[in-house]
């Protein structure tokens, strides 16, 4: 027989979410199977963010796409940046986000609408289930199929076979997500939330567009409402790894049986993943505060990524 | 054995149904059945909106309640219409909107926010809850539970007997439909999509509250729009009755396999359900135009509503 949760090691982590499991899915104070929904961020929860998120990725391909197709082009960021490689620049509009700086994420967020401005949302799932079925990450050199954190999958699955309902919660693009979410995740289209672009309708063509603006960022306080919208449940469970997901993680704490698990990226890098709190310095404070469970990649996880 | 779709009559109505669902669920060119998605409307399709709309039933309510509080809010519509029964002036505003002026619909909406401007969604609930619990339909003087289409409630089991997932696709504010869709039509909460008003989140109370502005109107081009942001896959079966559905029924097109239903509410009145055409005139014209099948409420309906 297959332990539980195989990938976990053992230790207070693992039982208190086989706890957390039993007891709302068991016996008299068993929660309806309905209201069992869990939801996952994904960047740095379910898979890998580093070196750079998945969708950066892909997005600097495109722009650099652009500038062959318009060399004048790379005479502006972020477009001189993908086309000579410049990750340091990237990586810096994503810090001074952090910090509190959007000047250079705005430049990034105009080059990313300006990509798929009145393209079809069918040929970009096209385009972007080629992107996953050629590209390697830039680090594990491997598929990104395999940069997915195998104990995650395990925790879907095991909270799947006590009635839960699982859901991805994510600031990133959600159509960028849906593409893979069912064959790594398990996770189909219709429970993938996420950041959106603006949509528009070609009413000739029967097909749903993009358009040039940006309707929200799925991310911080937004992530409840978009949970709200889309599930009209309070979920029981929320996972997460950086400032962004507190408010989440506090709202499934409404309910009055509820988990807040926070995967705190403390590996020695062994792993090839490498630790790092940066973006999660306020989610930490916030789970002592707070009484979030945190997961320690290092102590928790006796396997981090799945078999290539 | 129970006749399959026992409230519709014999004919090509519910022969097409039968054959449409046969086909897409068995054989060699089966469609895959995560992909079997159907979509209904819920105002005239799958419950009567007729004299009104339930929701402005329970509005007009809410407004009586707010004049009541503060009788100075009589001065103006809508909250005069409300308090004095002038039901004129509120249909009055309905026919100016599909007419093209939607001046009192306008202050309809102004006086539909203000009644939930910064009330958590939970509360909503309840008191959304309350409502169905106690009003009566206004000309059939029976719960609203019970001005339900009987062959339309039939039609979504058959399909989901046939691995279909169905979804509300309707104009109506999702989150006044959420509390009764379950016990009125076997539909989660997660499954019904609408008009929303835009949310905030209240840290500190850890709850989702209604904001002071309208997010969107799911009507018209609209719909398939919603579709895809909370789907993510085109549908291969949509149900309408009126101009809005229009693009929804010409979306699922797009799918090689597919099937428009159009209801058409021309029931000579005995059951119950008046007779009309208005606000469905450009629907049954585009529908011998683009092939949707017309269902006729008097010939293709033996029942209509279930047993009170």
């Amino acid at each position: 027989m297959t332990r539980t949760l195989p990938s976990w090691s053992d230790g207070p982590t693992r039982d208190a979410i086989i706890a957390f499991a039993a007891s709302v899915s068991s016996g008299p104070d068993a929660v309806p199977e309905a209201e069992r929904v869990a939801v996952f961020d994904n960047d740095g929860t379910l898979w890998t963010e580093k070196p750079m998120p998945t969708q950066l990725h892909f997005i600097v391909q495109q722009w650099k796409a652009a500038v062959d197709a318009d060399p004048s082009l790379a005479d502006r960021q972020p477009y001189r940046a993908a086309a000579t490689g410049d990750l340091a620049w990237l990586g810096g509009a994503i810090d001074k986000h952090y910090a509190g700086d959007d000047s250079d994420l705005h430049a990034m967020v105009g080059a990313i609408l300006a990509s798929t401005a009145g393209e079809s949302v069918d040929d970009y799932e096209a385009q972007v289930a080629m992107f996953y079925r050629d590209a390697q990450h830039l680090t594990l050199h491997r598929p990104y199929r395999f940069a997915i954190y195998q104990p995650m999958i395990e925790l879907l699955r095991f909270l799947e076979s006590h009635g839960f309902t699982c859901y991805i919660v994510s600031g990133g693009d959600r159509d960028f997500m849906r593409p893979m979410t069912v064959e790594y995740y398990g996770i189909p289209p219709e429970r993938v939330v996420g950041s959106a672009v603006g949509l528009t309708y070609d009413d000739d063509a029967r097909a749903v567009r993009y358009g040039s603006t940006f309707d929200f960022m799925d991310d911080g306080p937004e992530k409840p409402i978009r949970i709200w919208s889309r599930i009209g449940r309070r979920p029981l469970l929320a996972a997460g790894n950086s400032n962004g997901d507190v408010p989440m993680l506090r709202y499934v704490q409404g309910h009055p049986r509820s988990l807040s698990l926070l995967i705190h990226h403390d590996d020695d890098g062994g792993r090839g993943d490498a630790p790092y709190d940066k973006g999660a310095e306020q989610a930490l404070a916030a789970a002592s505060d707070h009484g979030f469970t945190v997961v320690s990649v290092k102590r928790d996880w006796s396997t981090v990524f799945p078999e290539a």
